[in-house]
């Protein structure tokens, strides 16, 4: 293993993914202990935020894209949640004045943002938070989304690439405009700013120029880090020149740990120090006193959905394991000869996971509950199997940490208080906060402007 | 005079403008009783709102542009504070968790922004801060300010005006997508929104068109209102088909009561109620217990002016009452015969107060400190004084209400504590909130969606 996947002398970093305010779950605002209303709460937002606050957990993510939601551009909520929340420079600007140490990371589109405004509101921010903000720069993909800025189609990935690297560059650009010494405010020499430290950003893009200079001074930690969440190779190249932290959707350790092992050898070809690119594995999990418990919670989100929805997953667990499942008792374990035949679908990394809890016997109602088909790995169990789990994957070099989706609202409770312990005892999970700042936290070195 | 510029049965309406965090005078954060860092430090900006909202003062306004501010793009910050906080959206947020009542009105860009982007942030505010949300929609009008959006010239005014009431109404369209009753979260049922009344904006303008629907149900107040600000034809026109409140700059009664009809006729040309349309009259002031108290903590903040500075006042008042002053006593009143020779400037409406002034055997000095040459009327003296200013110009049915600005953060608490009572004694300004909502502070009709 390459000396920068050893993680035996680190500790784990660890994101909350605040999705819409419902948790991973998009049945879950059903649960008797949910507020159905967190969506529009603010104060809902707030209280979680502090929950984690109180778990030392480094920061909140908020995955984001600007439309009603979904790859078709109008997710269909009439049962199930949203998958983001309210716009997040809005919300997490709340969320930082009514927190402390928390870090407070947001996607916000390279494709449709102008980067004066998009600069000076995420420098603004950082300001407000005492320099607590990331920014998740990432391309916008969908083809329906781009219609909601003009009537021109989504740009193809090179342009789109092309986009994000030259909105990275003008947003930092920008940043850099304020002299990091020239916010001066002596009253007794009467010297407000030192205007010769303040210089125009002049910057000029094939497809973004910008000539002025922001007036924002330096944040306390100069300004937000980057932080990039695509794994395709546009994606790696860019999170290598750039980013901070990289929201990563891996399911087997190997998986996982080959695509670390790329995005270092990316920040070392911009000739940045590998550790200070930071992978955070997306990770979902119920937890119960016992694992029972923690599947009757998962059976119950089963049981709220509808018919179609439910048996489209029944069909969708047919073609991840070789097997129609939609003539057999769903609640018994499958035949022993169907066992037999179950074969992972080549396509679905989650398909070896569903055909190893098939071949233990578990009905098929009990391997969905295992949350086969969700965006993450998941567990179901008690703290200690997700302990035990986060523990492996990177005691193994896997990943740099986590980025938490909780089944719940109640789920974020359980993790601080149950999980995070445990992690700290093992000494694999700080037990404070490294400074007030993002990069303190995340051990990410200043910078200020376009890195030289 | 018209009914509706009939003020006998009205109370007035606040705004209070929070310029930089200082105050409207820009070396004010060299007085001992200033926060000289307001500018980055929030919890400053909810001070102020706090204090404003104890005496119920309507609304805060931001004024507010995307460059680093001055007609030029580059104010000189090296001994005044910047005209501009930082960005207000993000900064609003923060001071709407922080406070229950009072409204939150700024000025967004309707040349540059992109209109998705900005109903989701504006309609994010208004459903956090629980409807008291106001839109300043303007156009940006600083050739500078162009090319930080782009290496395009700024578009003349009536293409800015086109893409004005474009804006406007596919923001407006926008946040009428999401149907008034369609968030149900019904844990019984299961039913989270009602999709048939969630329909797409289908925008489709010369300068901007949007196809999606925003994820974002009603607001307390449905949605923000809007504000404008522009006194030219084009303005007068927005602000009649769109505006529940106009901020306006006149300096003498006579030219307000001209404006407000104007405003209120263009509302009812557009088959509106007169009434819901308020003009806001920027007005600012210094209190002391006495006249003289007030005048020398004027004389401070000239004092704390570069030379350059103070002389380029000095000139500019010889040109506003047509008397040369270069060379005379600044310190004394002018000979008789100069003063007989003073004569105010056609083209400078604040001329006549600074003629009258130096005819009333006022030095130029303490001219300048009364605040002729301030962007707003001004008045120096005690709340006494500040309140018969307000009482006259309302009584004469100048104005709807004023734009406060103060001349610092203490005349924020001033005005509050000792003018406010003056006004409810008269019964000229309320003693409580009339609602929850912006809309309902300012008298002005539930909206959702365009206007019908």
């Amino acid at each position: 293993m390459n000396d920068y996947l050893d993680n035996s002398n680190k500790q784990m970093k660890l994101a909350l993914q605040l999705v819409s305010g419902y948790g991973g779950e998009f049945q879950s605002w059903r649960l008797s202990d949910s507020n159905e209303r967190a969506y529009t709460d603010v104060r809902y937002y707030v209280e979680l935020a502090k929950i984690a606050e109180q778990g030392k957990i480094h920061t909140l993510f908020i995955a984001d894209t600007p439309s009603f939601g979904g790859a078709g551009g109008g997710t269909d909520i009439s049962t199930r949640t949203p998958a983001f929340p309210l716009e997040p420079m809005v919300m997490l600007s709340a969320v930082a004045y009514a927190t402390q140490k928390i870090g407070l990371v947001a996607t916000f589109s390279t494709t449709y943002n102008l980067p004066y405004n998009l600069a000076r509101q995420l420098k603004t921010l950082d300001t407000l938070s005492g320099g607590r903000v990331g920014w998740n720069a990432v391309t916008t993909s969908s083809p329906q989304t781009a219609y909601n800025f003009g009537n021109k189609p989504l740009p193809d990935t090179t342009t789109r690439y092309e986009m994000a690297h030259e909105m990275v560059e003008a947003v930092q650009t920008l940043w850099g405009t304020f002299g990091e010494h020239a916010y001066i405010t002596d009253k007794a020499t009467g010297v407000f700013a030192e205007m010769s430290q303040i210089q125009p950003a002049n910057f000029v893009g094939k497809h973004y120029q910008v000539k002025g200079a922001l007036p924002i001074p330096a944040t306390p930690q100069g300004q937000p880090p980057i932080f990039q969440a695509d794994p395709s190779p546009e994606g790696v190249e860019l999170a290598g020149k750039f980013a901070s932290g990289v929201y990563a959707n891996p399911f087997s350790i190997e998986e996982a740990r080959a695509y670390r092992n790329r995005l270092k050898q990316s920040a070392m070809k911009y000739g940045r120090n590998p550790n200070e690119i930071n992978m955070f594995s997306g990770f979902m999990f119920t937890i119960g006193k016992t694992y029972e418990e923690a599947l009757a919670r998962r059976h119950q989100l089963l049981d709220f959905m509808s018919d179609d929805e439910f048996y489209g997953q029944i069909r969708y667990l047919s073609a991840m394991i070789g097997v129609n499942l939609m003539n057999l008792d769903i609640n018994a374990p499958l035949p022993k000869h169907l066992q037999a035949q179950a074969m992972p679908h080549p396509h679905d990394p989650r398909s070896p996971r569903a055909v190893e809890l098939i071949k233990q016997g578990l009905s098929p109602k009990d391997v969905l509950a295992n949350g086969v088909i969700n965006y993450h790995p998941v567990v179901v169990g008690t703290a200690e199997d997700v302990a035990n789990f986060m523990e492996k994957w990177f005691k193994a070099g896997a990943t740099d940490g986590f980025s938490l989706a909780p089944d719940s609202q109640q789920g974020v409770r359980d993790f601080v208080e149950q999980v995070v312990p445990i992690l700290q005892q093992r000494g694999i999970f700080h037990t404070d906060y490294e400074g007030d700042t993002l990069r303190e936290h995340l051990g990410v070195p200043y910078q200020y402007g376009v890195r030289k």
